[in-house]
């Protein structure tokens, strides 16, 4: 009663009725890394595990606070071990509709860091506030009266954050007097209670050289000095400093300024954080990469192979996957299903396995509805990508 | 009792069981097109209904036959609208857990275009031919005996094309002499029937000169023409040359070699495809864009604006979503959840909805369990992406 055996029904073999392996799942508990179908999303969970470890010790050791970003795995199951032994106090989440995921899940701290404008997202965030500690956003005064009103219908009084805009410029209040004055707004809006700020510089994770990853997150700490000075001035306190992602979080935990890491990629790591980290040597060596696609080849002709693994199930809008342990191969593209490797030795051969590195983790995880759970050879369980392709 | 009340329960909604609006679809049925959450996935109906009859005709016109490509949407329910009102005698499929889909939603005739190489896919194939028409592929003699036993312990005859590699250089065999070979080993293995050629050149669709793209399909037309000779020379009768896509579809269509059409992006059009179109004035002209991504405007600063639509619901490897109707605006790049927008004149504002054209349809409506169905302003219904994510 394997994975291999493709003429048993799915209730005869011990899986939730409705999930059938190969349609449904690429494989089942028990079986080996070789029965796993592909194209499938795996994870290394011994590695994972070290992951969560590392990033707990190293808070620790830092006086700071970890919120995992739930983007990055968009899986309820993960956020509660990212909590119970990943040192975790909640999660952070992009979207109302992958809160509300994370809140079925059973995790009960979630800050949305996103700006919310549509009333009716703002009724489901005040209603999810009446299950578990649900903190919001805003960068702009003239959503207050919505969201005051939302507060107030559902009898709730929501934690906001003011967002300021440390560098990357997407979104976020400038700092300083404009991000005090919108964070007395909030403080003075009916049904809202001012929680912090947030200000995290998404476009510095990628910076190749940490020099310049350092000074950037620098000139970030400043940008949350000037605007905690504002707010000390206007006796409003400052409960929360939220920020950082996997590539600058040891320069934001040093900083002294942030009091909440957000990271989520550490979890998983990917082939652009690894450009990131072989690129200055050590850095984010504490972090291993921990999640695979694992891909067969179906095509094979002197100096190339096709992989089944193509943009349906890896983003790549940071480039193609890696190929792991093949000399001299490389993805140099995908189209819909296929992965186009150049195969200048000749190594691989049609029906071969491969291992991919996903470009970008937090986007390839989303295609997925499971990620395989592997240790050491064996599929030891599946993991529910709950809230995957929930972005309402 | 409409979707802009957020305080009903699903249930109350007289929407199946367990589906929310706002959490697992974007709109009911009967809202207006203000009322839709976003981001969300939208197709204008009429304009896809036009596309339909659009391709019907012009296949009759040409006498060729075709079979849409269901991995551009994915959805049954589409494509059984392809058979019924859009001409098509059945659908291609990517990937065996797609073609499952598809004949659980009803379609009986469904030919997989690509490499199989894995005994369990061949049995689920093999399985799925005792309950509809299907057809498998091979560009590797290899293979074959693992085909044969499914075929055989299934008790079906599969019908089996080969692949020739017509100037794409991703899988498929040569043409000439090569293929024939190929084809005559199929059709001496026990459980396998030869079907025909697949010639599809995938790398012309968007090539942006129209005479450049000619040039490319008439070089492939003579690759088969080579191999309809060496067939030929065999005995051995082709019934099906397949192949061609929404961006070439004109010159295969009047080559005399192709007999069945693949197109699948016609349906929806994108934004490279209307480049393509774009590029030589005319051609592509016939399909009209029908699928759009609505938005929403969460922040704004001088010069530019930031949208709701991110890379978890906007496919970006061919390019950026285009915005529509707002004059200077363009989208210059995605971050998970966010569309960036330079807004040079400053006509947007936060909470404005705007639409979107995704740059690449197919793995765009991957990223979506719905699709909201607009009529003149009003969502008539909720097409189902029954087999998004199903590419094992």
């Amino acid at each position: 009663m394997t994975a291999a055996d493709p003429d048993l029904l799915p209730y005869e073999m011990g899986l939730e009725p409705g999930l059938e392996p190969g349609f449904d799942v690429p494989a089942l508990p028990g079986a080996s890394e070789d029965e796993i179908e592909t194209p499938a999303l795996v994870v290394d969970l011994d590695a994972m595990e070290a992951n969560l470890r590392a990033m707990a010790e190293r808070n620790a050791a830092a006086g700071v606070k970890l919120r995992a970003h739930a983007k990055s795995h968009r899986s309820p199951e993960l956020a509660l071990e990212q909590i119970r032994i990943g040192g975790a106090i909640g999660v952070c989440c992009q979207k109302i509709a992958e809160a509300e995921a994370m809140v079925r899940g059973g995790v009960r701290d979630v800050f949305v860091t996103n700006e919310i404008v549509d009333p009716r997202k703002m009724a489901r965030a005040a209603r999810l506030a009446r299950q578990a500690r649900v903190i919001v956003m805003c960068d702009d005064a003239r959503v207050l009266a919505d969201w005051s009103a939302a507060a107030i219908s559902h009898d709730v009084t929501l934690e906001m954050a003011v967002e300021i805009d440390c560098g990357t410029h997407l979104c976020g209040v400038d700092p300083g007097e404009p991000a005090a004055d919108l964070a007395a707004r909030v403080a003075a809006t009916p049904g809202l209670r001012f929680a912090g700020l947030q200000a995290y510089h998404g476009a510095a994770q990628h910076i190749r050289d940490a020099d310049e990853r350092r000074a950037a997150i620098e000139a970030a700490a400043d940008a949350v000095r000037l605007t905690l000075t504002a707010l000390e001035a206007r006796g409003l306190p400052c409960p929360m400093v939220g920020g950082a992602g996997t590539g600058s979080w040891e320069f934001e935990a040093a900083s002294g300024v942030w009091t909440e890491m957000q990271c989520g990629s550490y979890l998983f790591m990917d082939a652009d954080y690894q450009r990131v980290a072989a690129a200055e040597g050590q850095g984010l060596g504490a972090f291993a990469n921990s999640l695979f696609l694992m891909a067969t080849v179906i095509s094979k002709r002197p100096g190339r192979a096709v992989c089944d693994a193509g943009l349906k199930v890896t983003s790549l809008e940071s480039g193609p996957p890696r190929i792991e342990g093949v000399p001299g191969a490389r993805v140099i593209g995908c189209s819909d299903e296929h992965g186009r490797i150049e195969d200048p030795e000749d190594r691989l051969d049609v029906g071969d396995r491969v291992r991919l590195i996903p470009g970008h983790c937090d986007p390839t995880v989303n295609l997925h509805a499971w990620i395989v759970g592997l240790r050491r050879g064996r599929v030891e369980r599946l993991i529910r990508v709950a809230a995957r392709g929930r972005s309402l």
